[in-house]
């Protein structure tokens, strides 16, 4: 017996997309919306069996009983902007936001207050691939959503978030605000500012072309995530830019070292430091 | 009908291991001998079937036909002035290492000139993995070998170890000492440089219990180089010192403009750079 009737996904590309079929297959919702602004997107949704019905006027979205923004961080503020005066006030709204301190200042400022029947959230998952295209089900099962609800948020409204990410097959857990942009800009915002960085270091050398040729496994893996939407990770990056900027510092504060420990012939330094790289690296993934 | 009677390979580890099982897999010696300091290694490389003989006695290497030098860069030098006594002066020598202005710098050392039947290689291949356990005779298969040989380099010695890589199963290709050292500085010894760097970092930030939990796919990837084998890595980033550096110093300039644009709010130059970095990467791997 489904939990609600009405599921609206606001933004229908990789995540939205995901989270449409999760839910389908889980039976938590009689229907699944999709709202956006591109026909043309919502309609391989459609032909793709992501979506029951889809919409572009954002008035239809009164039927939602739970919202899910899952567009674009530097989206975020104008499409709640105009959903906001059609949602039913006892509409759950959560989002999928790589960040979330910057959406809850969107809805501070959308709403004048945080509405207590919003619950940031954010799926820890994703490939490099995006659109509606690559969405699939199995997407979230056994990875971790972070809900980061707020003194004001309602219990109900985080309790039926929790059940609808349980649902899509993920480990939910709770976490504050300014702790998870700390988390996230360390292990994942920095990396992809890296990888990106790297390539176009790479693409700028005089003899890229051979160098591209003899990239091999590392690079491969390394480089992944430079593969990953430009438009998002660029939203992401200014969207937590503060986090980021401050453990790019760290970063640079041990490579600087590293490279003063080379230049110095400092040979002990530098094996203890990746000894010891080495030995976290090894313990985080052996769990 | 072998090519050679005895190979002998210094350093029984992944990459020396390997060889040795391509080789035999592909019929192209008699008898594989495996040198080293370690009596427990070679017994276990007897014992896996890698090897068909083992010493620790440089004096037995009299009757290698191809030397192939697979020790990390940092015992180069002391394992071949303790060989060098005992090779016949028709043996071909070839290495394995990941740097080679430096490799050519200790042959030269050792012998007072670069000698003629010597061919610098570096296989571009291996796994986080190390060790005569983790050694498999597919390694080689598919991937390339760089050989730098010299203006004095005999043309036997190089189309022997020429022949000897391709029956590994590898796609053998020259190039200038100086350039292989420039073109690995950038794809493989800075991609490892950062990863250990990464990691560094985020053991250094006081929740890192926490900060490793949340660390997921991108991260994963991105960091899997720096479970490489320490001290190798050690003696790579020193031994190619100064290319490595060369490209740090670029990699840190490509990385304080993306800091400068989002300090700045420089939106488009963000965007511009995820843009190009994704095309590249894209690009590279399409083929």
């Amino acid at each position: 017996m489904p939990v609600i009737d009405c599921l609206a996904i606001a933004g229908v590309g990789l995540i939205g997309g995901s989270a449409a079929l999760a839910a389908r297959r889980a039976g938590f919702c009689r229907q699944v919306l999709g709202f956006g602004r591109s026909a043309e997107r919502l309609r391989r949704g459609l032909e793709l069996g992501v979506l029951d019905h889809a919409t572009t006027d954002p008035a239809e979205l009164a039927r939602a009983d739970l919202l899910l923004l899952a567009v674009p961080l530097g989206s975020m503020a104008s499409v709640m902007e105009s959903l906001a005066p059609h949602l039913r006030g006892d509409c759950v709204i959560t989002d999928a936001g790589s960040a979330k301190a910057c959406v809850v200042e969107d809805m501070r400022r959308i709403y004048g207050a945080v509405p207590h029947n919003f619950v940031p959230g954010h799926p820890i998952a994703g490939t490099e691939r995006s659109g509606v295209e690559a969405a699939f089900p199995e997407l979230f099962d056994g990875r971790r959503v972070i809900l980061t609800p707020l003194a004001e948020t309602e219990r109900g409204a985080h309790e039926l978030v929790r059940r609808f990410w349980e649902a899509a097959g993920a480990q939910v857990v709770d976490m504050g605000v300014v702790h998870h942009d700390q988390v996230l800009a360390a292990t994942s915002h920095l990396p992809h500012l890296l990888a990106f960085g790297l390539v176009e270091t790479l693409s700028q050398l005089d003899d890229r072309a051979e160098i591209f040729k003899y990239a091999a496994g590392g690079f491969r893996d390394f480089s992944r995530i430079a593969s990953s939407d430009p438009q998002m990770w660029h939203d992401i990056f200014f969207a937590n830019r503060e986090e980021l900027l401050r453990v790019l510092n760290l970063f640079n504060a041990t490579v600087g070292q590293v490279r003063a420990a080379l230049q110095s012939g400092d040979s002990g330094a530098v094996l203890e430091l990746c000894r010891r790289a080495k030995r976290a690296r090894d313990n985080l993934y052996l769990e």
